[in-house]
């Protein structure tokens, strides 16, 4: 959880690589997606000019955003289905939001995906848009918003039949924020939102809740593979500490490059488990990694297997841990080597989340290493700002967010309507989410044993009831939301 | 109506003023004031820091915004009273909101009045603030409403007891749409608004609309009044057009300076029959001028007097509207000769005005000479741009209002909730309020017999029955709002 490792660990990073510690963690795991679906409706492309410079008239400029438009089921004055994208090509969401494509023929809706400024192909200044601080500085979910209800007004006003279609917002993630924030912000402009797994509260809750629910995951499975997991620190940081310590390391791992710090694998290691434990779908998956069905189950076979009975000898707990980062990392066998700099496929979506996290979106970590199983780490808003104002010149502005959306107390939410918000007790990110009603038009939607955003995916046979039941709500409030 | 003279008389007025032919209709009189109350509460000035731009995070610079905050009412819990001030110096608004004031004790309220950014003594570059495109640019609505939202958040976070009183926002004029916005953009900051006069669907309006309410106005006092104010253009333009037309008609205005044109003195004509209309106030006022009750009944039994009996004489006609023009400009008698470049103290709203006018809220206006009595000028977006463009270096979005708060269809406030929107019918700017109630908690109050934002005055003998009626309303509403 690299944010609350840049707290401690500053200095140890800034040896390591400049890019890297002000990284924070990944709202959406979806950018790095093998593309397990793959639909050509995704592929329809089409674009719109768009000012980059919404809230000012000196600047401009204009870019194009891409977008893909499908009218297969659509009629006339039917509803508009609009997935606000979120950190990444809007492809890869539009292929795994199944859901979207799974009832729009029972409203016989149009499908809209709108892409995120500066990801995918709508980069307001092209390969120079992260560039400098001028170029990056129309980066905000705010703009993002006015070129969505831009885009929506011009279907409405290009498309015949569409001039009073409603307009429902989807989103997973920080899209799920998004949607939730479009409804907030533009409720002339979308009738309803369905908030997946979005955690618009994260920024105002106590930074140690995500790593909690991050063990609780893994607890569930067994509470042996937990206390390995805590115990592995400390082996990893004595073995490191000896002569020899950092190849010993990288051979166990079998990683491609030699270890320069402990830090960097155990930073790896942070992702993974909170990777582990957003994707922790009932069947199996090819997001972050060809994935078994319920992987931290898997995980914790693996690390508490019989056969390896050594547990108080560090080089046998680092060996399990090896053999569960394998589940993650290798669970189809073919990778000879691992690469702690990544998780996935790099992918300029990083950068865009970077930046966001440095402005907008600061999402304090910590742990304290007694009711979660990580190492105690503290949160240093300071020191995230300084290492932010050193990749970006820029530094955040933590209570922008509850000035411009509120949530710095939940009953902030309370004039608002019409927003679904769906939470997954397996997912992380629901430690940030909205998980009670507080107003009669904003359900809070509880899916049992759901990961990340799982009621968005599309149908599947191992789907829990709780999703199914969920998807139905969806389903009925839209209904009431275009009527 | 300098808005439609634009369109068709840009070559004439490139030739008289750069400055004057892209100044628009000014929207609120307060500004011109002379100050008939001076209340000392209104002169303990605050200031709070603020952002120059919310919307970003690369320009960091700050300004001290100026406000107005007086607790002698106020208990611990109890509400809070915003104004959201417009385009001037914030003490004339905190001065002329007598209804604030009057209601303060009811409620226990405490009364703060913001200045809007770019006025008064709240400029983000000191006296540089206009001198340059790079300057100007955050002059927009929704950098002041932020300002806002930072400073109600202050006085929550600093205040002890305040953490959880509940706010309202009042406005009028401009300062009304700027309170319909602020509820509908930030509902967990303010919990209803009171938005008095508040123009918010002028953008989308017909363009003929405000000159027929100024006409209807005049009708209701006398149809031969309105019979001789529709001849006058002619007889000027033929009095014009002869040899030494221009200063005979100088002298018969008494005019400071010689005309250089004759749509100089039909433009100040225009500004002053709508600024007439905005102020046809049942009790005589101070406000643009030291006016009579019901000034444009004064203005036509002057221009109507039957000891003037040659109606159809060219010069007569040009006197008695010499006549009125006294009601508006000389009726103490102490003025000796008149100033066509003003309708008042020249300030630097003026100059604030004209940038909004030309980025966010391009107010068309025309009027066609039969349903109103101005003389055909149609409306030129075109030209208007270009005239902007010329002046600020930027042109406007006309769409941008609607996108960003709605209003291309009335229909489109439905979601919104908890404001109250109120409108005289003697207000030329009610053709663009809100007047028909579109959703439970959105009504919409006509005040018979009002002009401008009426209601927001502070309580008189000579209040029509209609006013006492909506300040009511409006006392009903706070209390349900804030419960």
């Amino acid at each position: 959880m690299k944010f609350y490792l840049i707290a401690c660990c500053l200095l140890a990073f800034l040896h390591l690589s400049a890019a890297k510690w002000s990284k924070p963690r990944r709202l959406n795991m979806m950018l790095n997606s093998r593309r397990e679906i793959r639909d050509e409706r995704c592929r329809q492309f089409r674009t719109i000019t768009q000012k980059v410079d919404h809230f000012g008239f000196v600047n401009t400029d204009t870019y194009d955003q891409r977008y893909t438009l499908n009218t297969d089921y659509w009629e006339s004055g039917r509803p508009i289905f609009f997935y606000a994208g979120n950190e990444g090509d809007i492809d890869l969401f539009c292929d795994n939001t199944g859901f979207m494509w799974d009832i729009a023929p029972l409203f016989n809706a149009m499908v809209v995906f709108g892409e995120h400024r500066y990801y995918g192909k709508s980069l307001p200044y092209g390969n120079a848009s992260y560039l400098k601080p001028e170029n990056a500085r129309y980066l905000t979910s705010g703009q993002a918003l006015a070129d969505y209800a831009y885009l929506l007004d011009y279907i409405r006003s290009s498309i015949k039949g569409a001039e009073n279609s409603p307009a429902i917002v989807f989103g997973g993630s920080y899209g799920g924020m998004l949607a939730a924030y479009f409804r907030m912000k533009y409720p002339h402009v979308v009738a309803g939102a369905h908030a997946a797994s979005a955690p618009i509260l994260q920024m105002t809750t106590p930074c140690e809740a995500f790593s909690r629910v991050v063990t609780q995951d893994f607890l569930r499975e067994s509470s042996q593979c937990v206390d390995i997991i805590r115990s592995s620190w400390g082996a990893i940081n004595r073995i490191a500490a000896a002569a020899g310590g950092l190849q010993r390391l990288t051979n166990l791992f079998k990683l491609c490059r030699p270890l320069q710090t402990a830090d960097e694998l155990k930073n790896w290691l942070l992702d993974m488990y909170g990777n582990i434990a957003m994707v922790d779908y009932p069947y199996p998956t090819s997001f972050l990694a060809d994935l078994p069905a319920f992987p931290a189950r898997a995980y914790c076979a693996n690390v508490t297997a019989s056969s390896l009975d050594r547990v108080n000898d560090d080089i046998d707990i680092v060996q399990r841990i090896v053999r569960g980062t394998n589940v993650f990392f290798n669970y189809t066998g073919h990778t000879e080597c691992f690469d702690t700099g990544s998780q996935g496929t790099p992918s300029l979506g990083d950068l865009g989340w970077s930046y966001q996290s440095c402005t907008e979106f600061v999402m304090p970590m910590c742990s304290d290493g007694v009711n979660d199983m990580f190492e105690k780490q503290d949160w240093d808003f300071q020191a995230f700002s300084d290492s932010c104002y050193l990749q970006w010149q820029v530094r955040p502005r933590f209570e922008w967010p509850y000035i411009e959306y509120g949530g710095k107390n939940i009953s902030d939410l309370r004039f608002y309507s019409n927003i679904a918000f769906t939470n997954g007790n397996l997912d992380p990110w629901s430690s940030g989410g909205v998980n009670v009603q507080v107003a009669p038009t904003l359900p809070a939607i509880l899916v049992t044993g759901g990961a990340h955003h799982l009621d968005l995916r599309g149908a599947n046979k191992a789907d829990p009831p709780s999703v199914l039941q969920a998807r139905q709500e969806i389903v009925a409030l839209i209904e009431t939301w275009i009527s």
